[in-house]
């Protein structure tokens, strides 16, 4: 089946070509139809005209997501209806030949009708095919790239986090449970943290892609079930503003990488590319954005907090954007009691630590710190949460055998993604997001109450 | 801390710098000391001289593991001293000074010590500092690289396939089940089969990167209970060979990576980088191989059977390495009965199925097909097989709703990997490998009566 690719049509302009795609839209004028042809990368206006009979026939059937091979010549549009600056906008295909693939049933809705997030969902198959929603997925693919990329050239190495681990590692409640071979138990991971602090101590600098899970009892707009997290750590660091740099660049490449690749979705969005200082990020500790909030939005209540309220995450993005230009800003010193067991504190002062959040747009995309090096410190930290350092033998070998200062963070995939885009909800940001009520379809009560009493056997 | 990558000494020759890393091995010869210093890419021969007395004192308190900044000058080795095509063989670094910044333990055995795998894995935080065993993920870090950016330049776009699915989609008995939420049940992905063929509804092209998890009773050298898949899936293909030649793209673009990256790898694993030839890469249907199995190798009894067995697998890559100068070889035309329920019938001979292997050194490292892509077979197909259709509505969406013909693959990361490095095990290709009795530690005899006695509640 030799097709090119509609994304190259300009440049086959007065040729016969085959392409095949999905019918996006089919509009009847009279004796000609028009048809918006959409193929995994590109769309192109075609129009079929009564002296082409056989093709005209098969185009009074067609409906939306049908999907064809279509034989056609490339014509030059006339100047006055050329469409500037769009994909395929200076040509229209003349249909001669159509030869169906695939015949869609009579869809649900039209592609551009208005939809709440539970239908998008519902119908995820479908919906995933309009071009607001592939756009999604489309800069998303950019963002983990460009992330990748960026970690690569800084010298960072990739590995593969497990998923199962043998114990709720970081002792919270949200980790959910695995039957492991039905008579044993597993967990699923809720970060890579130990496995990345394992690696460092081989790799030094090194970077993973991993599925986290968290059992979120909340169906909040930012939180899912199953998550996409960028995670890197590094060696030798004297405290979070190494790793806080290391992030710093990854953010500037990923924002250069979207900017000249997506103005396109950024505007079909109504927003634009992130907006980058030239000087670095603007950086304030806790309590000085707490300052701020208290100062310029009147929100005393912040003042002391352990940690920011999405609305104070909101206004201190204001902030940063209107005094430095930044989209980005990097909050730092959060309480050490407030962080994982693993985070080093200020040797200034303990009760603060060497951590720092990111927030884009008004929501924390990141979280990362120095952490504890010291196998005794360690242990003692361990003990001194509640938690048994026995069930860590296996990672707290890498602290017995050499490990230097070293820090590190992680990314949220889909909420980078969203406040990119300015998404409402992180699950517009998920293809197949999963949460308390949703995997692919809604759970339902019936089999909640069933599971609930005869144990679990349903598979649906 | 300023200091410089192991890796770019020999561009520092005459300098004074700071490097930081691991103590590999320390020498003491009589007034001297040699160290070899590891970082997260390089190592190098230091030497304490005795005229620098305060590092040399420093010195003899080291350790293997401890982790160490050295200020040291570079010194280039007389000509008879240079090793030859080796890191840093040109140069040896002058200690002048030594700040300690982890101490380690007493190591349980020596870097060099002939372990076997359940050693090598019960101190995996340890062994994973081994050069040999850094090799293995250094070069993995390159194989899955190498097959993204392949797959982009012939136009794929990246997704994240979920872990977590609501069913156990082709009905095996392998799927892991987890608590979801207390009172409901999901299961694990045995496959991302099911989204890419949603993902090419919307975007033609697509591939992931996925884990997936398989209750695999048998521990054997083959079989893991979490893999990374490397999968991909596409449109408007004629049939299975249409995959095939994407597949060899990427393989290709594979070793050519590996093989002007990573000589050095295949040198100290007493092998070499893959053959790849000239040619098109052989295809067999799998009776063809059989044919050649029984005639020339006198393995009679293959003919007729529906797969391949190991021994099978490596004699038809001896076959193809010696016929063909190719260290990969494709198998095709399976019976439809033995693959998933979603391939592609022969339409000459339905019997048999638009499916293919890949097999590399003697062991299948891909699988893949063209799938059905007609609603109403595909509905037939699963009642056929037992499986309830409704239970795959979600999915069945996608094939409502207009699909174009398609197909896709999936190569096992730790395969591949494990195969390339003439490894034994697919756990040595594992930085983590779980199965059915290790995560992490080995699950002990206790944990395991008591959990079958109690339920679920240790964690450890």
């Amino acid at each position: 089946m030799t097709k090119i690719a509609i994304a190259e049509l300009e440049s086959h302009i007065d040729e016969t070509v085959t392409i095949g795609g999905w019918v996006d839209v089919r509009r009847d004028h009279g004796k000609l139809i028009f048809m918006d042809i959409r193929d995994g990368r590109g769309y192109v206006q075609s129009v079929v005209l009564p002296e082409h009979a056989e093709a005209l026939e098969v185009a009074t059937t067609l409906r939306s997501e049908d999907v064809v091979l279509i034989e056609g010549k490339v014509n030059k549009r006339p100047e006055r209806m050329i469409k500037e600056g769009q994909q395929n906008g200076t040509i229209e295909l003349e249909v001669l030949g159509i030869e169906i693939l695939s015949k869609a049933q009579e869809l649900p809705f039209d592609h551009d009708a208005d939809l709440n997030l539970e239908t998008l969902l519902d119908f995820r198959p479908l919906t995933l095919r309009r071009k607001e929603i592939r756009d999604i997925f489309t800069l998303q693919a950019t963002i983990v790239q460009a992330y990748r990329w960026s970690l690569i050239q800084q010298g960072f190495m990739e590995f593969q986090a497990p998923a199962l681990v043998g114990g709720d590692a970081e002792g919270g409640a949200e980790a959910f449970k695995v039957e492991y071979y039905k008579d044993r138990t597993a967990f699923l991971a809720t970060s890579p943290q130990l496995y990345k602090e394992i690696m460092v101590g081989a790799f030094e600098k090194v970077f993973t892609i991993a599925k986290i899970f968290r059992g979120e009892k909340s169906a909040t707009t930012r939180h899912l079930s199953e998550i996409t997290q960028m995670d890197f750590e590094l060696g030798f660091v004297k405290d979070h503003t190494d790793v806080m740099k290391v992030l710093e660049q990854v953010i500037r490449d990923v924002s250069k990488a979207v900017t000249e690749q997506h103005q396109d979705i950024f505007e079909r969005f109504k927003t634009t590319a992130p907006a980058i200082p030239e000087q670095p990020f603007p950086v304030y500790t806790l309590a000085e954005a707490q300052e701020i909030l208290s100062k310029e939005f009147g929100l005393t209540d912040a003042i002391g907090e352990p940690d920011m309220e999405p609305e104070h995450e909101r206004k201190i993005c204001e902030w940063a954007l209107k005094e430095h230009g930044s989209d980005f800003v990097f909050i730092t010193h959060f309480p050490t009691a407030k962080r994982g067991f693993y985070t080093h504190e200020d040797p200034e002062n303990p009760e603060l630590s060497y951590s720092f959040d990111l927030i884009h747009r008004g929501l924390e995309i990141n979280s990362g710190a120095r952490r504890l090096d010291n196998y005794d410190k360690l242990v003692a930290k361990l003990e001194s949460k509640g938690l048994d350092p026995k069930k860590f033998h296996f990672y707290l070998q890498a602290f017995k055998f050499g490990i230097p200062p070293h820090g590190g963070c992680s990314t949220g995939l889909e909420r980078i993604t969203a406040r990119m885009l300015d998404l409402k909800n992180v699950k517009e940001a998920t293809a197949f997001p999963r949460d308390i009520n949703r995997i692919d379809s809604l759970l339902s009560k019936e089999e909640k109450s069933t599971e609930a009493g005869k144990g679990s056997e349903t598979e649906a």
